[in-house]
């Protein structure tokens, strides 16, 4: 079925009462994570945002909560969204709780474990060849009178969701001057710029990523988003090869700063998160705190945007952060 | 330098403001740690206390800092403590920010890395015979003009400082039921409990030992502390011979039941922690953990006493974890 639209326009122009009723929407279905002093740093100006103790394990189940909360059930009846990951996982319990039927579509090339996570939750996952997959991703046309579709990324709701932990950082970090995202597919950076800009927060917005792939740094090189090559990493949730066109216009503008982390310097910050902080980080989350200490700043906040990494790649991270110098 | 008394008396009557002065006093030396959801259960009934995340990794830092903020500086002059642990190292962190100069007693069998530690945090550290450094924890009496003695365990203003915990779950958590905290010397147990009831909190208190060491479940059959076996186990935190005796008459009263808790089930618990909440815990703090799952309840809090465990015997206990069908 068809398709919301996406309209970077009316995304911008989310105000701060939108932002509002997405915190309250999603109350119920999120953990208002503390802000944490990072105690790997004498220093002590990095304060972190642990998205990683959120159901499911990252900030996800925000956007998502909040997307299936907008849904009009009674006349959509049933909702449809393209994603193997984090996002399809929320949406999933989200809406299960609020008893709407959903559709995941993914591609083939998905990890079993995530499909039958997803059908645990109740979801109806339809499979597909990748490029058939990837049409419904840029078309949001799903071929199936499936419900209303909800884009993972470029989603207004979905921003409006990511924007609550901005609306938290206001509250919880007054000397906040320099916050530090993740950049995946920009809506996390979007939703947070957004609602701390609603909420008169002057904070710098820094992306960062990870050096296997820069498809926001190249695209601001190039004044337009470009294909880039994306290297092998074990940094998973982030690097994707090219800015969406439909988020460029807000990224473009939302964003101050980007900086790019090597998987060195991701790897220490996932065993300090360890060691120091006791924290579990995936490498998209670790990635934040490496951009942390690389950024200038008094009060610098990291958004560990989640923590899902198996257990054999964490103790493999780890044994090579202990066994070398890395930063 | 002789020594404060202690006087299970004194400690049992300590009010609601000695606790909220405490609390006070801590304020800025601790992170009051949130209340998460523990998501690895779905009748979603155990809430997660997780002092992992504090400053050096565990609860200690809360009552380290009340007692070195009791010390009378300007007519003391220095604090003393005998402890090789999480408390020496709260104090030394609490006693540098307050200028205080601090003497911390330790067995020679005492690991390099916690001494060294120490020595960075500003303490001068004293190394004795195991058999002359026990003298000194039971007898107050260091034998030098060290200045007051703080007690690791039996100290009022230790059992004070650990129940800041208590207060903050009585406002966290009003639905409370059962609260599950793992028995190490006694003075978490005992500071929990008595500022729940000086908040007016009806919670049924549960100690948690490991099957590996159970001096306290034994202590409840004798009616007295007795001497009882410790075997090796990685969880080092809980677990020593026999109740300190005057400990007992606090003990004794204030804990409702106790639950013995297997290593595997331990092991099942910090996996789980990862999986499902991304906490890094050390073996007490997973023992809470295994303990909240075996007792009945409909709102369980887990005291997650600390996370401080080096990577190694982590991966190694996540491995076996997930090679075992343990529960």
């Amino acid at each position: 079925m068809a398709a919301n639209s996406f309209d970077a326009g009316i995304v911008s122009g989310l105000s701060l009462a939108d932002f509002e009723a997405a915190a309250e929407r999603i109350a119920s279905d999120i953990v208002r994570t503390p802000v944490l002093p990072y105690f790997g740093d004498d220093r002590r100006r990095i304060m972190l945002k642990p998205e990683n103790l959120q159901p499911l394990g990252s900030f996800k189940i925000r956007c998502a909560a909040n997307a299936a909360s907008m849904v009009d059930a009674a006349t959509v009846g049933r909702i449809a969204t393209a994603s193997a990951g984090n996002f399809a996982q929320g949406l999933a319990l989200a809406a299960r709780r609020r008893s709407i039927p959903l559709t995941v579509h993914v591609p083939k090339t998905a990890a079993r474990v995530k499909i039958a996570s997803l059908s645990a939750l109740g979801a109806e996952v339809v499979e597909h060849d990748f490029d058939a997959w990837w049409a419904i991703m840029t078309t949001r046309e799903t071929g199936a009178d499936d419900g209303s579709f909800i884009h993972p990324v470029s989603e207004t709701a979905v921003v409006a969701g990511n924007g609550t932990i901005g609306l938290e950082l206001a509250d919880q970090l007054p000397s906040l001057d320099t916050v530090v995202i993740p950049y995946g597919g920009g809506g996390l950076c979007s939703g947070i710029a957004l609602a701390l800009r609603a909420r008169g927060v002057r904070a710098r917005i820094v992306a960062v990523e990870v050096a296997t792939a820069t498809p926001f740094s190249s695209a601001r090189d190039a004044g337009e988003p470009v294909t880039v090559v994306r290297a092998p990493s074990f940094v998973d949730g982030i690097g994707s090869t090219r800015v969406l066109a439909e988020m460029w216009p807000l990224v473009s503008k939302l964003i101050d700063e980007v900086v790019i982390v090597s998987e060195a310097e991701v790897r220490s910050a996932l065993h300090s998160a360890f060691v120091d902080n006791h924290l579990v980080l995936e490498g998209a989350g670790a990635a934040a705190l490496a951009g942390a200490r690389k950024v200038e700043g008094d009060t610098v906040c990291a958004v560990l945007s989640g923590g899902n990494i198996d257990a054999a790649t964490f103790a493999q991270q780890m044994a090579k952060a202990e066994g070398s110098t890395a930063p």
